[in-house]
């Protein structure tokens, strides 16, 4: 069986399928899973790539029946069963489809050229690089103008990633970079978290919403709610009411779509909400019962709504994979898949976070707690927690972010000088 | 007074001028100070870039008359005493160049296109992403002959930075990938450590020299001696006798030379050897008392030897150049420099290492516990210390190296779009 995948959702499903005792292979276009809650701590300097990005083999090191592979994924010929890959053609029996989703821009012009997306590590550390360069640069600058805006930073999108992030970057230029640049104004250093809605966090109770407000307020976030960006072009936002925002930095956190898989839909126009893909109660693809799709990329509706593209989904979809391949390998009937949720967090900085669990509401101090302690249970191998635990501790203390570094890798020079006919299809 | 450089040499002098009380200013191209002896460790995917990397205002966050600014020098006007940056140009009364050394291909064609280097963090990056992509690229290759190529690498130069890496990246593939790559014949993945000279490590002792030979092979490494590359190529280097090794990793660490200061002296020619700058005894520019030149680019004549670039000589260097301005701040006459021989060490890899101090010898665990200890000692910051000191551990205990990733900052969208004439000189 083939897994397109190593996000939740497929590593779940290939590690669960390997404990059946068949032949999985895993398929990423990257050689690590990424834990995606803490993406935004890359990008505010706080964490290193390696404390939550992990090697997919280190994972499944003991899965002897499991084999991972790295590669592109191009199209699925689902007639054929074939997945066509930058590496060349791979048959399947069975597929499991988990190739997540991708940045929204909302048909919003400059998004792709002028804004940093926050999706994926590469993102995280192009926007701590860019952010980083703009706070050296103001230095330099002897124009009050031109420094306030390479001082600005301008977050698109109210949601967890966009609070989250809104709210370490307010930390960082306010507790650990005015420590280290003496010679610029506080003041000049803004963030700003735009949300076209009527509130940040939509899948949260009002009050819990209205609190993220205030809190990220008083924290120094210029918060602006029903503000719509219209586009975003070098160094500027401009808004639905014709005004503008100068900001040297522009983070798009706006939203994702499902990443396309060019074959699994017969028509484009069959896929549901952001290019979700219509499956049955039993996250089967209708007519395909060989091929499930889980995750981001699948559209499941459950009482009437659809769940959300978050992690608890993709796990507990990944999970349910391994069940209805077993029941088809003992020709039952498959299972349907149903979500047991299990609540909703957000951490807004130091001492502060919102957690919605059913009815039951947390916020401030307990809840912050509660984010920390689940966060650091959720990281993949030991080492990463205390890893993480060690930069949490560093920071909370010392007010310190120890990852503070522009830079990028190198050219990789030669990377295919191998010569001679690739086995690229 | 203005420093050049934030390395070993530039970060001392800094800070001992800071400690006068006077105003410096600190000029880099980079916004970290670099612990450039175990970056051998983030190319072998042990070590984070955070964990060697520090940021240079968080090193001197308590001295408030120390200004940090991230540059790209150009040229040094001695006569006007002015610094020429890509920010413009910046004027000094008195300045300290430490500017260091660069990758030297001593004239091999190839070498800058086809070779990986080891001497900035970007190349370790580099060189990480690289060997990890082919070790991932051998898994597809169903030709023999390009799997074992994708699977050879080529270390050029037995110096202390070859055979470090030669002896991690052995581990890093019988150790740890071998583990994980079940379908891949051990047998094909090949490290060699190709030396032009008759021994490794020139400057050690010949019992010294010949232990490491032997430990390196013992380890798996083809230990090449008398072997001279006269070309690099995609995939393949050429050697002196005609013959030549497919190898899809070429590491090019044969040695360095000084980084290419313009308008530091008159004529190129008055420099010495590998481009160092000659300087006086007390390590000032001849007929310019305002200007010392300290690090791996001066040219420092001891004994009737040229000392090495290496760290302590910097350090010790930098030190130096404190005691000489605040000997000229006082009207005094400037003392001579005089290095210090605290002794030389290198690492060979699990339980082995070299070390020499005078006549006194160490090799095997009580050397590699030595270099240990000092390394960690000297790993700036205690939270770097405990985080190395984790990842070491882990990789001791259960053979894992916790930073296998293949990935590199995304596209730093318009880093300078913030409009209008900028400083730029």
């Amino acid at each position: 069986m083939v897994v397109l995948g190593a996000g939740f959702a497929g590593l779940a499903a290939a590690q669960g399928l390997a404990g059946l005792g068949v032949d999985v292979l895993l398929l990423d276009r990257h050689n690590y899973h990424l834990f995606t809650p803490l993406l935004y701590q890359v990008a505010s300097a706080l964490l290193d790539p390696s404390q939550i990005a992990h090697p997919v083999r280190a994972t499944v090191r003991r899965r002897r029946s499991l084999r991972v592979r790295v590669a592109t994924v191009r199209r699925v010929d689902l007639d054929h069963r074939l997945v066509e890959t930058d590496r060349g053609p791979v048959a399947y029996d069975h597929l499991v489809v988990a190739t997540g989703s991708t940045t929204d821009d909302f048909g919003v012009a400059g998004v792709d050229a002028h804004a940093q997306p926050l999706k994926e590590l590469p993102d995280a550390l192009a926007l701590r690089n860019h952010l980083l360069s703009q706070v050296e640069s103001a230095q330099w600058e002897t124009d009050a103008t031109r420094r306030r805006t390479r001082l600005t930073v301008a977050v698109v999108g109210g949601g967890p990633t966009g609070i989250e992030y809104a709210g370490a970057l307010a930390e960082l230029l306010r507790l650990v970079l005015a420590r280290e640049f003496g010679h610029l104004d506080q003041r000049e250093m803004r963030v700003l978290l735009l949300e076209a809605g009527d509130h940040l966090l939509g899948a949260f109770a009002p009050p819990l919403q209205r609190y993220a407000v205030d809190q990220l307020r008083r924290r120094g976030v210029e918060v602006r709610l029903g503000t719509r960006v219209t586009a975003v072009e070098g160094g500027r936002v401009r808004l639905h009411d014709g005004s503008e925002i100068e900001a040297g930095t522009v983070v798009w956190v706006a939203g994702v779509r499902v990443s396309p898989l060019p074959g699994l839909t017969g028509a484009g126009d069959a896929a549901g909400a952001r290019g979700a893909v219509p499956v049955t109660a039993t996250l089967q693809l209708p007519g395909r019962p060989e091929v499930l799709v889980i995750g981001d990329g699948a559209a499941v509706v459950q009482d009437g709504r659809p769940l959300p593209m978050i992690a608890p989904v993709a796990i507990q979809e990944g999970r349910h994979a391994t069940r209805v391949i077993a029941a088809q390998l003992r020709g039952e009937e498959p299972p349907a898949f149903r979500y047991t949720d299990k609540g909703i967090m957000a951490t807004i900085g130091r001492h502060d976070a919102v957690v919605e669990v059913g009815r039951w509401r947390l916020r401030g101090f307990p809840a912050w707690v509660t984010w920390l302690l689940l966060h650091l249970m959720l990281i993949i191998s030991f080492r990463n927690r205390l890893l993480v635990l060690i930069n949490w501790a560093v920071n909370y203390l010392f007010y310190d972010r120890p990852v503070r570094l522009i830079v990028r890798a190198g050219p990789d020079r030669d990377r295919e000088a191998v010569e001679g006919p690739g086995p690229r299809g």
